[in-house]
């Protein structure tokens, strides 16, 4: 591989020279960068990236922090997220947390050494204190607002508890059950638990709650959950929960031969890929993955370079999506 | 934040000395060390890894290569990757090529570049060319052996290939359609679709086959497959497919009113977690996802430490898994 050296050499400039043009700062003139830019070209050379790094103190490189990538949900977001990063330049670093907060610290570490331009996190194993010093470009999904700094990105989750309700609600349910998270702490998306759990006692039905802890998610701990809940609440005819739960709950249902949506309704919450394959086919409240993925990497961008981006919460809308696990005003399922 | 001369000034020593300290270089003594590292900590001084790793050469980040990284078998597989990768230090930045084959290229350069130590590739878009003429540590996901130096990993598909076979003859099918690929490039998986299809001829049975692109996982497109391979063959019997095909063949029967398996057995081929949501659960043929990621990741940690790793393709055992979608010798499902 060629050198700076040998770039510089043939082109008759200084190796300051050639870096100008590489970097594309200070001043070179039209006739030299040409010269220098046909030398590159011709000895194929690749300047080293770590040491143009080093000049510009950029990476082009963020990190997305997620719990868990096999998730569904985060596997669809980190990919909508990844390509938006692209058209901007940016390559991603992933981080995977999941049940690992020390490796959460090692790539929040990062911003601080320089190895990244910027976080997005979408962690829920978060260590407050960890966040609360940081500085810097980072955006979070759907976490609490950590410090000033962090600007938050989320969905009307109210909007979609009082959804979920509704679609139950309409659909004759007497006594339903939300699988919620067993968290104390300020996540936007406790709001649809909570606005859930309202409207279904306002229209006098029996509300049930189930708790998992919120960093598990596996099928092994979600199984257990639902084997429980069976036992606790084994009349409810109604669920809420999201998508992997929802389809979880089904599969159980279906094998004790419980007929859908006659016996049993459900409405899932995220609305992902997993969903589709699933026969009924599930109603749900449905994320805009994309736009999220769209709002968070735009933001991002802004503030590595250095513009003033209002970091109030952006809240971005949510609906409800007909499947054949609720029924339809119409009533196309038998009762 | 402190700065590497502040640090050199209050520990009484040159930046040099500091920083074959922080690089663990050259000679210190063991006082100098222990004034040195006390001061680091009192200054909470945190080396700008840039210029660490333009110093070391290295920058313990591993590039991971995939088709899509919301397909399930990607996810599982990367989340994998990227749990081995840390457990020797690596941070894990992920390039998700569906449909862009200039992106893929882009990550290879920085091999090249010094932005990676190394590269594992499951690619699907890749352009040979490109791979024909790469060096340096690069590990291969059931790629063709693309040039001497990368190492492919894969399974033993020529196996999985049979036990599928075996399962569907067991069964009683009289007609099979398998879902394959349409590629004419030398990818190790072609053989499971191989010995699938030798394996039922030889047994008397129709087989058919539908050929679906290799680089499409959207679910729109594997639903166009799906109809038209209904219209094509109407009297299948039999389905061998991967996950995702498998289950939406299994929610169109489902919807048509076939019974499983009276009317339709299925034996799914990755045996990803997206299996785990379905009634009837299916049969599959089930790849050791964990042991992948671990020969991967293992062979390319000593590459890159410059051992002398012997380049022969690495194929992992595979093994069939019952479910509900094919009969058992007891007959538990009556026909």
């Amino acid at each position: 591989m060629s050198s700076i050296q040998e770039v510089a050499k043939k082109a008759g400039v200084g190796v300051g020279t050639v870096s100008r043009v590489i970097n594309d700062s200070g001043y070179v003139s039209d006739k030299t960068r040409k010269k220098v830019e046909d030398v590159i070209a011709e000895l194929n050379y690749k300047p080293n990236e770590l040491a143009r790094n080093l000049f510009r103190n950029k990476t082009n490189i963020v990190a997305v922090i997620t719990p868990a990538i096999g998730n569904p949900y985060y596997a669809t977001l980190y990919s909508a997220v990844e390509n938006r990063l692209r058209k901007y330049g940016y390559k991603t670093m992933l981080c995977n947390t999941i049940g690992e907060a020390t490796n959460e610290e090692a790539y929040l570490e990062m911003l601080e050494r320089n190895m990244v331009d910027g976080i997005i996190t979408g962690t829920h194993t978060l260590d407050y204190s960890i966040y609360k010093k940081l500085k810097g470009p980072i955006v979070g999904f759907d976490t609490p607002k950590l410090n000033d700094d962090i600007l938050v990105v989320t969905v009307d989750h109210e909007k979609g508890g009082k959804l979920a309700a509704k679609a139950l609600i309409e659909s004759g349910c007497k006594e339903v059950l939300q699988f919620s998270d067993a968290t104390t702490k300020n996540y936007p998306f406790i709001k649809r638990h909570r606005a859930f759990a309202k409207e279904i006692k306002k229209a006098g039905i029996t509300a049930r709650e189930y708790k998992p802890l919120m960093d598990r998610f596996d099928y092994e701990y979600i199984e257990e959950n639902i084997e429980e809940a069976f036992k606790l609440y084994p009349n409810v005819d109604g669920i809420f929960a999201t998508d992997t739960h929802a389809l979880l709950y089904m599969k159980k249902a279906l094998s004790l031969g419980k007929r859908i949506p006659q016996d049993l309704k459900i409405v899932a919450y995220d609305g992902t890929f997993i969903l589709d394959t699933a026969y009924p086919s599930l109603s749900a409240i449905v994320q805009p993955i994309d736009e999220l993925a769209k709002a968070a990497v735009d933001s991002l961008h802004a503030i590595i370079e250095g513009e003033r981006v209002d970091r109030k919460t952006k809240v971005l809308d949510i609906y409800f999506r007909q499947g054949m696990t609720t029924n339809r005003k119409e009533d196309l399922y038998e009762q």
